[in-house]
C-alpha cells in the first residue's frame, strides 16, 4: 500500500512538522512557524495546509484531495489537545487565525481570517471566560471580516465601501462616538445583527458550524491566489503561477485583551542604518493592526531606543518579557544568519511569536549587517556578497538621500523611471541657462525638461537632479545623469511643462520656475517641496576627500566589501568617461581603465563647436584644414589629459558617432549668426543644413560611416590620439591608447578605417621617434556585426558590445521614442523587463553570444567586453560573465555595482 | 623527370593546343582563337601565353617561368614557317599583334601593340612588299603605340594628350591636313623621326630587336592586368584579383592593306530584335579602329539590311567572301550555339577572323534568341531559362523603351539610381497637383521631386515617370514606381530643383516645368529633351488588351517562356498589391495570390484621410467610434474588392504598419485648417502633432506596437476583413485571408495581437453564420525575430520576411538617409552589392536563414515567405529558394522576373 500523501505539517509545543526548508511545500510564513517551533520559541500552536493542495484544489476545479479532510480533522483535534480549548465549544471555544502564506513575499495580496470558530453560542462562552466586550468586539470583526472575505460581500450600496463598514460609522453617529472604543458591549451586539443583516441582504449568512466556516476559509484563501491584484503582483515580480498558496491555520492570541498584552514588531537589527541592537515598537492592548493603523503612537521596545523622555519602552513596562524577546532575537538570528522583521503578541503576560522573516532594510543597513555579519563569524564574505542587491543596495553609499521622515511626511506628485540614484532637492528651472545662472547664485537646482540633448550639457552639469517628461532609462538625460553621478528621473510623463510661461503643471498643483521640487532617483519619485537631503560618505572620502576613511565608518564598510569583491570577479571593470575629472572619479572608484571614452562630447564645448562647425559648412579647403588643425591641437590636449589620468590602464577611445547635423543649428536664428559668423547667405547655409537633415538619424549617416566617407575627421582625431601618447610616452608615461571603431557592419568598413589609423599611427610615431603600443578595435553594436563576427575578428584587435545601439536595432526601439510603448509592454507583461536597462538575454543575449563565440573562434584570444549602458546593470553582468566577456564598462557612479556584480556572477557561476 | 609545364599554346592553320574548355587558361579570346582553328575557321596563326604566366610573372616580381622563353621562340618559329615569313627580317618581315585577354571580359581595360616587328629595317622591306605610305604609316602608328604602352611614355608636356597625337596634330598643321589620309609617305617618314624624338626627350628609346620588342610586350600587357582602371572595373564586376590575363601573339593582317582589303564585325543574329539573319557592318580598306572611331560611315554586310539604297552591302561588292562569311556564321552559331559576335578583317582577298564572342544583345534580342533556338532544337529549355537576365533582359519586354536611336544622339545629363525600368519622355513637372493638371489636359508628364510622399501618390499615377534627386532602390519614389510599373530614376543627385521658381538644374542646363526632360530606368541616365519612346507588346496584350495575343510575336515568345519556368520553378510567386486594380494586373502576370496587401496606402485617399485624423486626434470619444465607423465601412469595401478579384488565391493583409503621425500634416497653413474643421485651437492641434513626433520614426511607435498600445484601429481593420470576407462567402466566393501583423520582435506582441484578431473573427462569423478559413501571421523583419523565431511560429501561422525592415534594421541603415553613404561604398568596394536592392547573404541572408530554421524546428510544416522589394530581384529569388522559402512576394511588373528567376533557381540546384 502506498503511503498516504501529506497535506497538513502541524507546528506547536516545540515541535513541528516541517521547517525552513520546505519553503516551496509550507509557503514563507509556514516554514518560518515551523521552523521557529522546533527552535523552542514560543509559537501559537496550528498547521499548514501545503501549496500542493492549493494545487489539487486550482486544478480540480476547487475540490479538495481525499486525505485533506481527515488530516485536517486531526490537526485541529491535536490543536485542542494543545491549547485545552475546544473547536466550536460553547464554553470554551477554540479561536482561529486562518492566513495564506506562498513561497514569494507577496504582502497584503491574499486574505486572511481572524477569530474563527466564534458563533452565537461561542461568543458567549468567550465573554464568560474573558469579558463581554472584548468577545463581541472580537465577534463583529470576525462576521465583517468573514463576510467580506469568505463571503465575497463587499461594496453593495455602490458606495466605495463594504456593508460592514458603512453600518460601523452610522452607528458611530447615531452614538455620537468618536472611535470604536467609545461604543459599548451593547452597541457591539447591535453592530453583530446590523452586520448579519447586511449579508442577509446580500442573499448571504454567516455559517454557524465552525468546521463549515473553516473549510469555506480554507477555500477563499486558496481562491485569493488567483484573485487580479495577486496576478498582477506576481507578473510584475516574476513569481510563477503554479506555486500557488499554502493555509496556515492558527490558535488565536489577543494582545487586546487586557493591559497584560500587546502586540509589537521586533527587528534584529536597525533597518535603517544597520546597528547591531534590538530595533521594534510595540502597543500594550492593542492587535497588530492597531500598530499598523497608527491611531495610536507605538513605544519603542529598548529603552536606548526612546527619542522622547515621555515615551515608555517594553524593556521598561515588561522587563520579563523583554528579556525574553532578546533572547528568541538573539537565537533568530543566529539560527537565520540575517536580520529578522519578526512580529509578536503579548496574551496576558505571555509572549507568543506569530511570524518571521528577512527584514527589509535600507541599503546602508544592507551593507552595513553583511559585513558586521562577518566579522560576526556568522556569515562567510562569499555569503555577504552574494547577499546584496548591488544597484539597489550598495548604490545608496554612493548617492546623498533624503532624510527618511522627512521623505515620509512629503507629498508624492508623479512617478517616472528612476535613472540616477540618488535624491535630489532644489529650485526648479526650465532651461540650461536658467539652471546654470541659478546655480552661479548658489542656489541648489533641479532642472526640467521634455528631454535633454547636448546643449543642455552645461545646465545639467549645474543642477543636483534632472527629471524629463519623456525617454527612457538610457534617454540622452538618463545617459549623462549616471555618467554626471547626477539624480535623475525620467519618462515622468505626469508632469506637464510649459516653457513659454515657465510652469510646470502635476497632478493638479503648479509650479513655477524658483519653486522647490525634489525628486527620487532611487524610486523615480517627485516630490512637492523642498525635502532635506543628506550626502554620501563614501564620496566624501573618495571623490570630494572632505573625509578622512579613518573617520567615516560607511566607507569603510564599502572599502571591505569591495576588497572581498576584487578577490572573487573575473570580469574587468572599466569606465565610460569622457573628461579626465571623469576618469579621475572613474578611478576612485576602483576602474581598470576607459572602456568608452566617447569624443563627441568633446566636440560640444563652447570653445571647439565653431571648429566643428567651420570644418562641416566650409567648402573653403584651407579654410577646412585651418578649423582641423584646430581641433586637432584641442583634441590632443584632451587625450593627453586622460591618458595621463589613466596612466598603465587601457583607454579605449571611440572615433567620432553622431551624424554631422547634431553639431550645427537648427532654429531660425541660430542658423543667421552663425552664417554672418561664416560670411554666407542664409539660405546657403539652411540649404546645406537641410541637406544634412536626416529622417532616422540613428539609422543614418554616422560613425565609421562618416569615417569611411569624410576622412578628415577621423584622420584628425587619429592623429590627436598618438601625437597624446606620444608626447606622454616621451615624458616616460605609459599610455596605452586603444582606439575604437563606431557602428561596424562590414569586415570591410571596418578593414577601410584600420587601414588609415595604422598609417596615421606609424607616421605620427615615425616623426616624433617614439613608439606606443597601441590597438584598433571596433563597437559591435549593429546587428549585422554578430552575424559576420568572426570576419570582423580577422580586422578588429578587440570588441566591445555597444548593448544602447544593439539594443535599439535588434529590437527596431528608438530609444527616444520608446517611452510610449515600452511603458504599456511593461504594464501588460509583453516586456518581462525593460531592454534598455537589463540585457534582453533572449535576443539581445543571443546575439551577443553568436558575437562572441563567431569572434573567438576566428581570433581566440580575442579581448570582448561591454561599454553599453547595461555594463553596470548587476542581472546584465552576471549575463557578462556567463558569456565569458573580458570586461564590463559602466559610467564612473556604477563601478562600484559592476564590481560587485562581477563578484556575485564568479560567485553563483 | 616531371614534364615540361605548357605555358604557350599555339593555334592556326586548322589546328590549335587549346580551345574552349580552357578558358582560364588561355582567356576569353585565346580560347576561342583556338576553338576556331580546330573548326577550320580562318583566324591569323599565333600563340597564347597562359594566364599562369600571368600569376608567375606577379608572384616573381616580373620575372618569367624559365621554361617561357624556349616556348614562345619556338611558337614564334612554327608562325614564321606557317606564315612564311620571318620575324625581324628586313625584306620580309612577320609583324605581329600582341593583345590581352582575360578569362573575364574586361573590354578596353588592358593593352594591345599591332605592328610588333617593325624597325627601321624592316619597315623598307615592307615598303618594297606592300607601298611605302602603308609602311611608314604601320610603322608611325606602332612607334606611338609601343612608346605609350611599353615604354609608358603618355602625358609629358601636361597636355592631356600623349606627344604622339601632339606631334601629329602640329604636322597636319604645318601641311594644312585635314586628315591623317592628307599627309604624305614623306610627311609619315618625318612623323616617325618627331616621335622618336618624343621618346628621346622622355628618356627612352624604340628597340630596334624585334625580340627585345616582344618580350617588353608581353611584360606591358602582363603589368596592365594591375594597372588602376582594371583594379576598378575587377571590383566592379567581382572579377577575382588572382586570375591575370592571358597574351595573345597573332601575325598582322591588314584590312587596310588596298581596295581588296576590309574589316568588319559580324552579329551572327540581330542583336536589336534577335531576328535570325546576318547582321553586320565593314569597311573597305580599313583597320578596326576606323570602324570604331565613326569617322567613315560602316556599309551593311547583307543587302537586306540597307536602310538606304547608296549603300553597299558585302554581299555585294566582295560575294565570295560574303558567302565564306555566312558559312563561318552558321558554323560558330552550330558550334557555340549562341549569338556570336565576331571581328573579321580581309586581307587582299582572303577572310580572317580576328575574335569571337558571345553577343550583346536587348532584352527582346535575348528573349527571342532564346526562345528560337529551343524551336531550332540547338538549346534545350532549361538552357534557355538559365541564359537570360531575367531583371535586365526580361524586364525589357514589359517596359516602353527608348527608340534605340534617338537615345544615342541625346545628351545625358545625369546619372541616377536605375528604380524602375523602361523609358520615360515627358514635360517636366515638379509637383503632385501640376502632373495631375497637365496629364488632364492629355500631356505626357514626367513628375521630378527631392523625393516623393503618400501625397504624390495621385501624381505619380498621373506621370509616366517619377525621378528624384535623392533616395535609393527602396525609397517610397521606387517602391510605388514599380509597383505602379513606372519608369524611375531616384537618387539623382546631380539635380538641383528650385521648387520657388519651378526650374531644374542639371549639369549646367536649366529646365521650366512644361519643359521637356526623358530618362531610363533601366540605365538610370536622365535626357535632355524629348526622346521617343515606344510601347511593349506584352502589356498591350496582358494589361491594355489592345492587343491580341495572335498579332503579338513578342508577347508569344514572353509566353512561351513563363510557360517553361512555371514547369521547372519550385517558389511560389505572389504579389505585393493594395488595389483591386493592381491584384488584377498582378494576375495577369501570373501571381498566385497577394503576398503583401498594405493596407496603409488605404488610408491616405482624400475620402479617408479625415476619417483616419479624426480618429487619431479627437478626444471625444463618440467623434472617435464615429470616424472608426466610417473606417470600417470603407476598409470592408476595400477587402471586398481585392478578396473578390483574388479569389480561391490567399491574400495576405497586413495590419497598420506606419507611426500616426505620418496621417497628420505638419506645416502650418495645413494643420490651422485641419484645427478648423476639427474645432480644436491650432495650439492644442499643434501641440498634439508634436507629441506625437518621434526622432526615429523608422523605430517607433508603429506596426504592432501601435496595435497593441491602442486596439481600436487593429480591430477596426480585423471587423473590416471578417466583413468583407464572410459577405464574400455567402454569395458563394471562396476569399482566403490572411491576417499579417508588422514589426512584431517578440513572441508576447504576436500572441497579444492574435488573441484580439481570432476573437474578432469568431464574433464576426458568428453574428453572420457564415465560416470562412483565415490564418493569423507575422512579418519577419525586427532582427530579433530571427533570433526568437521558434517562440514566435508557436504563436504565428505564417512567416513573410519583410527584407527592406530587417535591412534597415540589421544593417543599421535607414533606406531614406542610407543614399549618402551607400553610393560611396559601392565606389569603395565597401559594399559588394546595395543591400536594398539585392538581398546581403551574408548578413541579413544569414539572419534569415535564422529565422527560417528556428520557425521550422518549432512548427516543420510552418510557411514562410518573403514579401520585402527583393522578392523580384532575380539573385535574391535564388537565395530564397535555396533558403526553402515557400514563395516569393514581388511588385506586379516584377512578377514574370520572379517567376524566370525562381526557375533558373530550381535548374541550378
Amino acid at each position: 500500500m502506498a503511503e498516504v500523501k501529506r497535506y497538513v505539517y502541524r507546528f506547536g509545543g516545540g515541535k513541528a512538522d516541517g521547517g525552513a526548508d520546505l519553503k516551496m511545500l509550507l509557503g514563507g510564513k509556514g516554514a518560518n512557524l515551523g521552523e521557529m517551533a522546533k527552535l523552542g520559541i514560543p509559537v501559537p500552536a496550528g498547521f499548514t495546509i501545503t501549496t500542493e493542495a492549493c494545487r489539487y484544489h486550482q486544478e480540480h476545479d476547487g475540490g479538495y484531495p481525499p486525505e485533506l479532510e481527515e488530516q485536517v480533522r486531526e490537526a485541529v483535534s491535536h490543536l485542542e489537545e494543545t491549547t485545552g480549548r475546544n473547536f466550536g465549544d460553547a464554553k470554551n471555544p477554540l479561536l482561529l487565525s486562518v492566513r495564506s502564506g506562498s513561497p514569494a513575499s507577496m504582502p497584503g495580496m491574499m486574505d486572511t481570517v481572524l477569530n474563527l470558530g466564534l458563533n452565537d453560542e461561542a461568543v458567549e462562552g468567550l465573554a464568560a471566560q474573558t469579558n463581554p466586550r472584548f468577545a463581541y468586539d472580537a465577534y463583529r470583526r470576525f462576521v465583517a471580516m468573514y463576510g467580506s472575505v469568505v463571503l465575497g460581500v463587499k461594496d453593495t450600496s455602490g458606495s466605495g465601501v463594504d456593508p460592514f463598514h458603512e453600518a460601523l460609522d452610522t452607528l458611530k453617529e447615531e452614538r455620537n462616538a468618536r472611535t470604536d472604543l467609545d461604543l459599548t458591549t451593547d452597541d457591539l451586539k447591535e453592530l453583530v445583527q446590523r452586520y448579519k443583516k447586511a449579508l442577509e441582504d446580500a442573499g448571504k449568512r454567516l455559517p454557524q458550524d465552525p468546521w463549515d466556516q473553516l473549510w469555506r476559509a480554507i477555500a477563499a484563501v486558496f481562491l485569493s491566489w488567483g484573485n487580479p491584484r495577486a496576478r498582477v503582483y506576481r507578473r510584475m515580480h516574476h513569481i510563477p503561477e503554479t506555486w500557488g498558496t499554502a493555509v496556515n491555520v492558527q490558535s488565536m492570541v489577543f494582545g487586546n485583551l487586557d493591559d497584560t498584552s500587546g502586540t509589537g514588531v521586533l527587528f534584529t537589527r536597525d533597518p535603517a542604518t544597520g546597528e547591531n541592537r534590538v530595533y521594534g515598537e510595540y502597543l500594550l492592548s492593542a492587535q497588530g493592526e492597531d500598530v499598523v493603523a497608527g491611531t495610536r503612537t507605538p513605544q519603542p521596545i529598548e529603552s536606548a531606543q526612546k527619542s522622547d523622555p515621555d515615551q515608555v519602552s517594553l524593556e521598561e513596562t515588561m522587563p520579563e518579557i523583554y528579556r525574553e524577546l532578546v533572547e528568541v532575537r538573539n537565537r533568530l538570528e543566529r539560527h537565520y544568519r540575517d536580520m529578522q522583521d519578526t512580529e509578536f503578541t503579548i496574551e496576558q503576560g505571555k509572549l507568543h511569536i506569530l511570524q518571521t522573516r528577512a527584514g527589509k532594510r535600507t541599503g546602508f543597513a544592507s551593507v552595513r549587517i553583511a559585513v558586521e555579519m562577518v566579522d560576526e563569524g556568522l556569515i562567510t564574505e562569499d555569503e555577504a556578497i552574494l547577499r546584496l542587491q548591488p544597484a539597489e543596495q550598495l548604490s545608496q553609499l554612493l548617492q546623498p538621500i533624503f532624510d527618511p521622515e522627512a521623505k515620509a511626511q512629503a507629498e508624492v506628485l508623479a512617478k517616472g523611471l528612476p535613472a540616477g540614484p540618488g535624491a535630489a532637492c532644489g529650485r526648479l528651472t526650465l532651461t540650461a541657462d536658467a539652471a546654470v545662472r541659478m546655480a552661479e547664485q548658489g542656489e541648489p537646482v533641479v532642472l526640467v525638461r521634455h528631454e535633454t540633448s547636448p546643449d543642455d550639457i552645461a545646465g545639467m552639469a549645474a543642477s543636483v537632479g534632472i527629471l524629463t517628461s519623456r525617454g527612457g532609462m538610457t534617454s540622452h538625460a538618463a545617459v549623462v545623469a549616471r555618467q554626471m553621478g547626477k539624480v535623475a528621473v525620467v519618462g515622468c510623463d505626469g508632469v506637464s511643462i510649459d516653457y513659454a510661461s515657465k510652469k510646470v503643471r502635476v497632478s493638479g498643483k503648479t509650479f513655477q520656475e524658483g519653486d522647490w521640487l525634489s525628486f527620487d532617483g532611487t524610486t523615480g519619485e517627485l516630490l512637492a517641496g523642498k525635502v532635506p537631503t543628506r550626502a554620501s560618505e563614501v564620496l566624501q572620502v573618495l571623490i570630494d576627500k572632505t573625509l578622512n576613511a579613518a573617520d567615516a565608518p560607511v566607507y569603510k564598510l564599502y572599502e571591505k566589501l569591495m576588497s572581498w569583491a576584487d578577490d572573487r570577479r573575473a570580469l574587468g571593470v572599466r569606465a565610460n568617461a569622457d573628461k579626465p575629472e571623469q576618469a579621475t572619479t572613474a578611478l576612485a572608484f576602483g576602474a581598470e581603465g576607459i572602456g568608452l571614452c566617447r569624443t563627441e562630447h568633446m566636440f560640444f564645448g563652447e570653445d571647439r563647436i565653431p571648429y566643428v562647425q567651420q570644418a562641416i559648412i566650409t567648402e573653403d579647403a584651407s579654410a577646412r584644414s585651418e578649423a582641423l588643425k584646430q581641433l586637432l591641437k584641442m583634441q590632443t590636449e584632451d587625450f593627453t589629459g586622460i591618458l595621463q589620468v589613466m596612466d598603465d590602464n587601457p583607454v579605449i577611445i571611440r572615433l567620432l558617432d553622431p551624424p554631422m547635423h547634431e553639431f550645427l543649428p537648427h532654429d531660425d536664428k541660430d542658423i543667421e549668426a552663425l552664417a554672418r559668423r561664416f560670411g554666407i547667405a542664409d539660405d546657403e547655409l539652411k540649404s546645406r543644413i537641410k541637406d544634412l537633415h536626416e529622417f532616422n538619424p540613428m539609422l543614418g549617416h554616422r560613425g565609421c560611416r562618416l569615417g569611411i566617407t569624410n576622412t578628415e575627421l577621423y584622420d584628425m582625431q587619429a592623429e590627436a590620439i598618438f601625437r597624446a601618447a606620444v608626447n606622454l610616452a616621451r615624458e616616460g608615461h605609459n599610455p596605452r591608447p586603444y582606439v575604437m571603431v563606431p557602428l561596424v557592419g562590414l569586415a570591410s568598413e571596418m578593414r577601410a578605417v584600420r587601414r588609415r589609423v595604422d598609417a596615421i599611427a606609424a607616421r605620427t610615431m615615425a616623426e616624433e621617434g617614439v613608439e606606443v603600443a597601441y590597438k584598433v578595435g571596433t563597437m559591435i553594436e549593429v546587428p549585422r556585426a554578430c552575424v559576420v563576427a568572426d570576419e570582423i575578428a580577422h580586422e578588429a584587435q578587440f570588441f566591445s558590445f555597444g548593448t544602447n545601439d544593439l539594443t535599439q536595432m535588434a529590437f527596431g526601439f528608438s530609444r527616444d521614442d520608446a517611452g510610449r510603448f515600452i511603458r504599456a509592454y511593461l504594464d501588460e507583461n509583453i516586456l518581462p523587463i525593460d531592454p534598455f536597462q537589463t540585457i534582453d538575454q533572449d535576443g539581445i543575449g543571443a546575439l551577443m553570444r553568436m558575437g562572441t563565440e563567431k569572434g573567438r573562434q576566428a581570433v581566440p584570444d580575442l579581448s570582448v567586453g561591454i561599454c553599453g549602458e547595461h555594463g553596470g546593470e548587476s542581472s546584465s553582468v552576471q549575463f557578462c560573465h556567463e558569456l565569458g566577456l573580458d570586461y564590463v564598462s559602466a559610467s564612473p557612479f556604477r563601478i562600484p555595482i559592476a564590481r560587485l556584480a562581477a563578484a556575485q556572477a564568479a560567485l553563483r557561476r
